[in-house]
């Protein structure tokens, strides 16, 4: 079994969204959903270009679904071509993320009777950032006139949200199609440029719509088969490459012209070729895997790492990872806590450069913190909630879903009281900088965002019962509105308030000169000593904010081990969740994984077993964390199953991944297995790890790069191990020993 | 044969949107276009407002898609419902023109072999203009669970425009749905409300994603049929109740939850025997009828009149009639010279209030007429070409299509240099005031018109050759752009002219005060006399324009009667067509038939002769107008011909009708049976008529209204007939001879 395969074997139209999701094809610049080539009314195209966001007609911003190019409406004797549940036989698609290509064969029956091969191909280039190709192979058992028409389709839209502006079309010298736009709200060019190439004996016409520019290729088929490939190369203004520069839109057009062209002088099976080369390069560094009779736990590993690859920008400092990563539209492509708690350690202990990039990322958006804060009453940087281009600022929107028991439209409070986010960013700061040891980013971008988000706690802290607290936050629990210091922050605002004199003599001299940082680091330390951090009552459980004790407690089994999330809401409303003790997704137990040092075994047992029963796991960031959790508690039984559920996320038979996958969840199957089984840490500048193996694993190891050096660790029936792939010889400290590798 | 039905009697998805189009139903404030409940990858559903125009994003104005109620998503045992080739039998859908309701059936087989019989009813209703009503009947040969979505869908755009900003939605006592939303530019409100019932027995639940809202019905299905209602109403701030008025978005939201709650108080049944009454009640006053051995023209005779009835308000001056009527998007709602040409004829001669409601129309357009003028540097109004909401100004594109052989955006010059819409108004005026003898109107509008756009010609004509020259113009014939002294402009412009001097005894003492009408009368008179109106040449053809005789000619047979338009274009680029005598549609011969008194019969019977054959009817303004004048020249066996065709436009098997029917053909069928066949007329103040029957027809009746009288006028085997059917007594003159009816 090979487990860089994502496959389907029977044609579903019911789970064309989630495989268009979870088979998602991109290369951390752009990423195109693997729609199917003929159309479905299920389906939902989407091609995405990292960065480029617009906020149309007053809407907050959003990652742009561009115009299309993976359509190919093909008719063959007049009859268009697409599946039913009897009309073909041999049905069979394949993403190999060990090459980045997906394959998709089936033989279909016209209603005449004449049975037609289809055999369809495409990739995303990972060598050439702004390149995709496409490859479809026909042949027939009898000769069949075939029309296929494709190109670039300028109606894609988010949910019936236009953000490109008219496109103008050209067609040059009755070959290369060109498609530019901009979006409507935010100005980006964009430059969608398409080759369609097609064995000899072709008509070849194009055509036109209001949007839209296609080929329309003629042929009479039989059983040579006659292959059409299509190249495209998307570009925008936003490109990393124009990176301060202002490209005007003819540059931006003619890039993207001089992209196909070049690609077009490769053709599809060169440029392959040297994308997987380049996709297999990836997989070399990150040999992570997981020996078991059940190939699902190494599949889903190669998964989050396949998606993990593509779902973050080679190159760009200036875009961070989506909630969906670029494979849909779901939350916008809008970047939450989830990158920098749940995927970013994976880039900081296997490409430290990408995690830079992200951190340096927030680093830009440090003015919309402030002026956020600003507008909140507050000082320093309090981080948007949700952020999508570094000049948008807070893209919460106002309201959310209606309810639709009142049928009023719900007030996001998220942007306003989520506060959590501030002390998470400075958390993975910090944490970037012991794993990496990388003082200049500390010095160019590290230390203002520590400085800044303790600044904000300083003012975000209220005097209450004769110390600071933290009142009406939203904590990680998106089930409890408006709670009075819930632990989670409380406590995350603490290492942030006390990381500012673990920097102090670091502060670079621009920064002196820029804040007042004695007085910051002084404000820190008396508010970090004052603020209230909740701690276990007498049965040890150290309550998610005030007053949980005392909310009704539920039997959450009818909404737990579901097929579908929320169903709690069937039967309640918002309001009266609010009063009982059920939580979306990990909260306090948090802590235990970020905060591990401030927290006794026994205590973490209590509450992490006290509130998991209290948790419905709605949140595809919820099952990681408590699979990290167990493994480390060393209930290595629950660990498995709870590992196994969060493989499931995107992987299972659910249809939650239809608007995109979960990059958190995505990130924590990397955390799961790194931070939990593998027991992976960094002490004092020294990596550290302690690997379980699980019953049902024959083995497990994972790549880690450290400091310059590729260093192997894992387990298996003999033991752990740790074996330097490449670098200089590192000391590390395995299983509390310190050794060199 | 029932002439009142459209049918179709087996599924074909290539049928999809041009059946939406024939069979879309509607009342003149709103239409739907007919889309199959269940979704296919063909359709484009489409439900317009009259009026409701939107240009956002710097795109001109158009008639805006609003959110959807057509849509039912029907699943059984989990599998989505939709036909392929072979998965249903008994099917039939018909549109009845008669009462106006469509029925849909047939009987679906699931995968697992189970049938379920279907039955779609639907209705726009004629007497409650902002209501419309669906009903699904199901019933099963055995046990099969059903569940069926449906509610109001957000995301319906214009090909991939969104005109309608992010909706508010609400859900009623879990009862009424109402989605509320503005248009982008234009900030119309929108209110759409919709009530979904279902027999008892059901599972109910409401569902909501990012723009839509839709109530999700579940129940166990056997041979007792579950009977679903759904009623909906559509209402704007633009509606004709709130003419003058600014009606806020909560009158609009509240006015349309009145009307839906009063409509649900009735039903669907109720509503339909109401509506149905109301629409016999049309057909009452409408009985024209063709009796041949073909059906073919008695049917489209009444899809003419069923078109023309729901393309046009009942009660409103301030909207026009689309290039599609609300069929459709094409020609995005647009108002040309086809209103005035081909349409109205029909209104003056059968509701003559609703012909001078659409002058009050373009009465309503003056003032972007003069701005028009002023920006071209002319004086008086200059109508724009294409018309949307009074106060759009000119709504023609700059730009058209993409020339493919080019590559190259076409320059759309209609707007600046198809000038002859502003004499077709004023034309239409002088008709409309002929036939009605309204001199209230003349006094409030008709007067203004004719005098603004007769001083519009006086500035746009030229000294030249010692004679006033009209150049650089596009006559009805768009194939040839920029031509000096088309001959169609020249003579409607003289008309126009002359008919200042016609109406000088009746300008209102108010436009005297406005406007030097002294002035303007000698600059007309003047104007009149000195321009150049083409004459025969020496075998007798009027040239079309400067240099007509000079042209290629080519042999056009290849695209002539072809199932397609724009066949030539295939061979040729639209420059070289300019070289060639290639007409698109009627351009000089449109004179005979609209200035016919100054031509004599062998001057129109050699010129229809050559121009004819140098015509490929691409435009379907053309045939309706070669079929009329057929029948006056009294080549009866070629008229029928022609009328045919110009019958087939629609009704046959192109799919030209794609975004919506023709509304001038349509205006054209009647056209070229009532001033062709019939020869009717107005001679000084009295009807006048001269049938003649078609070899192929039995008999041939018209109703026509004709000051206060009703009257009947035919030809059978018997002869020419007339009779008054309600109203005083009236003269008319029948065959040349004047008789008392």
């Amino acid at each position: 079994m090979n487990s860089y395969i994502i496959s389907e074997t029977e044609f579903d139209p019911l789970k064309i969204r989630k495989n268009e999701s979870i088979m998602c094809r991109g290369n951390g610049y752009m990423c195109i959903r693997a729609s199917l080539e003929e159309r479905y009314p299920e389906e939902k195209r989407g091609t995405f270009i990292n960065g480029v966001f617009d906020g149309a007609n007053g809407e907050v911003s959003e990652l742009a679904v561009l115009p299309d190019t993976t359509r190919f409406d093909i008719y063959v004797d007049g009859e268009r071509v697409f599946l039913t549940g009897k009309n073909h036989t041999g049905y069979s698609r394949t993403l190999d993320m060990e090459t980045g290509e997906a394959v998709r064969v089936f033989t279909w029956e016209s209603r005449a009777g004449k049975k037609i091969k289809f055999k369809f191909r495409s990739f995303v280039s990972q060598e050439k950032a702004h390149i995709a190709a496409y490859k479809a192979e026909l042949s027939a058992s009898e000769s069949a006139d075939v029309k296929i028409i494709t190109g670039i389709c300028g109606e894609a839209a988010n949910t019936g949200v236009q953000h490109i502006g008219a496109p103008v079309r050209r067609v040059y010298e009755n070959k290369t199609m060109g498609l530019y736009a901009k979006t409507l709200a935010s100005c980006v060019d964009i430059a969608v440029h398409c080759s369609v190439k097609c064995s000899a004996g072709c008509t070849v016409s194009h055509l036109a719509d209001r949007r839209s520019l296609y080929k329309c290729i003629e042929f009479t088929l039989g059983e040579k088969s006659v292959v059409t490939e299509k190249l495209v190369s998307y570009v925008s203004s936003r490109d990393p490459e124009y990176d301060g520069a202002e490209p005007g839109s003819d540059t931006v057009a003619g890039d993207g012209k001089k992209y196909l062209e070049n690609a077009c002088s490769l053709g599809y099976d060169a440029l392959f070729n040297e994308s997987a080369g380049k996709q297999r390069a990836y997989w070399k560094r990150h040999g992570d895997k997981i020996v078991s009779k059940n190939g699902f736990y190494d599949r889903a590993l190669k998964f989050a790492l396949y998606h993990l690859n593509i779902m973050t920008s080679q190159s760009d400092n200036r875009v961070g990872i989506g909630a969906k990563g670029m494979s849909g539209e779901g939350y916008k492509g809008h970047s939450y806590w989830d990158t920098e708690i749940f995927i970013m350690p994976h880039f900081m202990f296997t490409e430290p450069e990408k995690a830079r990039r992200l951190l340096e990322y927030r680093f830009k958006l440090l003015k919309s913190a402030l002026k956020k804060a600003e507008r909140f009453g507050f000082k320093g940087a309090m981080y948007p909630w949700e952020a999508a281009w570094i000049t948008d600022g807070e893209t919460c929107p106002e309201y959310g879903d209606i309810d639709l028991l009142t049928g009023e439209a719900r007030r996001n409070l998220m942007g306003e009281i989520e506060v959590h986010i501030s002390a998470d960013i400075a958390y993975a700061v910090w944490q970037y900088y012991t794993i990496t040891g990388d003082t200049g980013f500390m010095e160019s971008c590290g230390c203002e965002i520590i400085l800044l988000t303790a600044l904000f706690w300083c003012s975000r802290v209220t005097e209450k019962n004769g110390r600071l607290e933290i009142l009406n936050v939203i904590g990680p629990d998106e089930y409890k509105d408006c709670v009075d210091n819930n632990a989670y922050t409380n406590y995350m605002a603490y290492f942030n308030l006390k990381l500012v004199s673990k920097i102090k003599d670091i502060i670079p001299k621009r920064l002196k000169e820029k804040y007042d940082c004695e007085k910051i680091v002084s404000a820190a330390k008396n508010t970090a000593e004052r603020l209230y951090l909740p701690e276990a009552n007498e049965n040890g459980i150290i309550p998610q904010f005030d007053g949980y004790a005392e909310l009704k407690p539920i039997d959450l089994s009818p909404y737990k081990n579901k097929s579908c999330v929320g169903l709690i809401f069937k039967d309640y409303g918002f309001s009266q969740i609010q009063k009982m003790q059920v939580s979306k997704q990990a909260d306090t137990v948090m802590l235990f994984y970020l905060l591990s040092e401030m927290f006794d075994k026994k205590t973490v047992f209590d509450n992490f077993k006290f509130y998991e029963e209290r948790t419905v796991h709605d949140s595809s960031l919820s099952m990681c964390i408590h699979a990290l959790l167990a493994a480390r508690l060393g209930i290595i039984e629950a660990a498995e199953k709870m590992f196994y559920k969060a493989c499931s996320v995107d992987l299972g038979d659910t249809d939650n991944s239809d608007d995109g996958i979960h990059s958190a969840s995505i990130g924590g199957i990397w955390l799961a297995l790194a931070m939990g089984f593998c027991g992976l840490g960094c002490e004092d500048g020294v990596l550290s790890a302690s690997p379980v193996l699980p019953v049902d694993w024959e083995s497990f190891e994972l790549c880690v790069e450290y400091r310059g050096a590729l260093i192997k660790i894992g387990a298996d029936a003999g033991g752990t191990f740790a074996e330097r792939l490449c670098g200089d010889k590192t000391k590390i400290k395995l299983n509390g020993k310190y050794i060199e590798v």
